[in-house]
């Protein structure tokens, strides 16, 4: 009874569910210390304290209807232009709160952005790997999604590749810097190549190719990586940004998308965000949440949890023997798997009880993610049963 | 630039942003305090006081990661459970929480429910008026909206003219009662007619017909009226419940739906509810007010309020020659307008400083809706001005 399109999804999400699963029987057997899930991408690290206290200052000294009500479907006036100062402090550039649409996190985020721009058909360019629910965003709007393969030594894009995948159907691209699955931050270099190369492209074809940088994990980096702002870069970009990680706030649902005022189409493509945001049932961001992180813009989690995660990870894999980029930001490792079948070695390495995601899943078979945003102690446990792990493949 | 789709609906969307603007207009020339603004169903109530109360103790008592962090995409399961008892308790059934999808509100419970149903061209029938925003849903997965007029003294469905409307296209039904933007609440006869013909068709069709019924103003009643529980009967049947109105919560954008067990396919629907509310972007319904509610589930709004504002306003304008069926629920009135072209009535009807709605917008024209969730004083401050607006279409 369910439609055509739901019925593939619905397969695919019980192999989810299966993993989920698999974890709880793990556990039953082993006892939950025991069981090393590096399966999810779900912030371990504690929210800022000051989160509680600002919520109780807003409940305290705002108006319920300022508070609770209904605003504008883009989201509060007030809350965008603090936003917009904000980014113009950190970034020197110079939007204001017409640039900014509130969102339902960024994949809210996604969702209206696909809504405007794409007719059926239309083509969106992503880089592999890339976070599956792409391709269900793009899907949502009838948009077919084109796979672009990335440089295996950095995973960041190869505009050679690139080029050759570009066409009149093209309407947009996809990029996700510092990257899930492999914690790759594109370069400044890179993101230039690919301004100048989608600059050349819309003159040749004589079309708009919108660049959607989705940027959850901005805040996420280690060594001091530099983060590119691409709207400094490129005249038809947007930011989709999330407070989930670098607030820890993955649940409230809470973000915005910022677009290029000097993009083409610029108006009509705020004011139909505007309405996409109402028709898909969004309506607004969630209201608390919008003065909570308007308060909050110049706070952000220990990201020094991750890196001591990343570190002691990383140095420990590469030592026994496994291959891996080393990630600059966000909390997934993304390591060449020993044999080529990925999600056979994914399969064995439940005998170890160690819980990781096949790279097939991000679309980049022969890898799996390791997400470590789970508790240093844990991942100090399982060093042993990745040594086993190695072991078993004979490459320790 | 943007989609074909929203083209069309970017422009809808400058006619309502147009009343904003006239409302600012007005406002300026004549002071606030002299424009009365009947266009917009925002909840004038202030939210219960226990709200502020429950956040903090929420804040205090439960660990972040079960505040403010990923779960299920359905919602967390203990608030499915609470509020699973409460329906339990409320009208003597028996689901859990396999039932219950957490949502962003209304809005997004419905989207969720069309996005699992819908195959393009599938057809979905609503009962004029109706709120404007289920055509934009229908749309947004191609179905195809088929509007059945209602009995024009009651705004009721007539099940001989709905009768004629099913055929085997006949995916799903959406009713809304309290009604907007009638005020109207169906009898149980009208549940029980209706709940015997989709059996009837059904049977006849070898189909399964959906009922889905939208109940934000539920707790919105007036005079005791019973609102019957469509799961009691009707097997295809879902309710889409927000908190919205009940608790003047409609920025937090927290809902649910819910799904009668004996439904056709209940298994498949409830997981692909589950795989559509993460992948249209939502992820799920914002995590801190699933807690809040569940808290608050024997609460709701001084109702009291809203109905002195229906008594005097309805009393008023019947008394000056206005028709109009006596809403028994929600916050609106739905008056038959003096002349047939109900645009050019709410037009003229500014001159007197009185922002209201055209039948039109709600496909029922003739009609114009006053969305009377503003405070007393404001209402009775405009009595006036509904005077001059009868003797100019000499009613009075």
């Amino acid at each position: 009874m369910i439609s055509n399109k739901m019925k593939k999804l619905v397969a695919n999400s019980s192999i989810i569910r299966a993993m989920f699963e698999e974890g709880k029987r793990l556990s039953a057997i082993h006892g939950e210390e025991n069981v090393f899930d590096y399966s999810l991408g779900n912030p371990n690290v504690e929210p800022p304290e000051s989160i509680k206290n600002e919520i109780n200052k807003i409940l305290n000294e705002t108006t319920s209807k300022l508070v609770h009500g209904y605003m504008n479907n883009s989201g509060y006036e007030d809350v965008r232009s603090k936003i917009a100062q904000f980014i113009n402090k950190e970034h020197n550039i110079d939007i204001n709160s017409s640039n900014i649409v509130m969102t339902c996190g960024a994949a809210g985020g996604l969702n209206i952005l696909l809504k405007t721009l794409l007719n059926p058909e239309d083509e969106v360019i992503v880089f592999a790997p890339f976070f599956g629910e792409y391709r269900n965003y793009v899907n949502n709007f009838d948009g077919k999604l084109v796979v672009v393969s990335t440089d295996i030594n950095t995973f960041e894009p190869d505009m050679k590749v690139l080029k050759d995948k570009i066409n009149n159907k093209t309407k947009a691209i996809i990029m996700n810097s510092p990257n899930n699955p492999t914690g790759t931050v594109y370069s400044e270099k890179v993101i230039q190549d690919l301004a100048k190369l989608l600059c050349e492209k819309e003159e040749e074809l004589g079309t708009s190719i919108y660049l959607i940088s989705d940027e959850p994990y901005r805040e996420i980096v280690y060594d001091n990586a530099f983060v590119p702002y691409i709207l400094k870069y490129y005249k038809n970009s947007f930011i989709g940004y999330s407070y989930s990680k670098s607030l820890s706030l993955p649940g409230e649902r809470i973000g915005y998308v910022v677009a290029n005022t000097k993009m083409d189409s610029f108006e009509d493509i705020m004011a139909s965000l505007n309405v996409a945001n109402r028709i898909l049932g969004f309506v607004n961001a969630p209201s608390l949440f919008q003065r909570v992180i308007a308060n909050c813009l110049e706070t952000k989690v220990d990201v020094n949890i991750y890196k001591s995660n990343r570190d002691v990870l990383y140095n420990h894999l590469t030592k026994i023997g496994f291959k891996c980029v080393k990630p600059q930001g966000a909390f997934y490792l993304f390591i060449k798997t020993p044999i080529a079948d990925d999600k056979k070695f994914c399969e064995e390495a439940k005998q170890f009880n160690l819980l990781i995601v096949p790279g097939s899943a991000f679309e980049c078979p022969g890898h799996a993610r390791l997400a470590y945003c789970i508790s240093y102690e844990k991942i100090q446990n399982s060093l042993p049963a990745f040594d086993k792990l190695a072991e078993l493949y004979g490459i320790k």
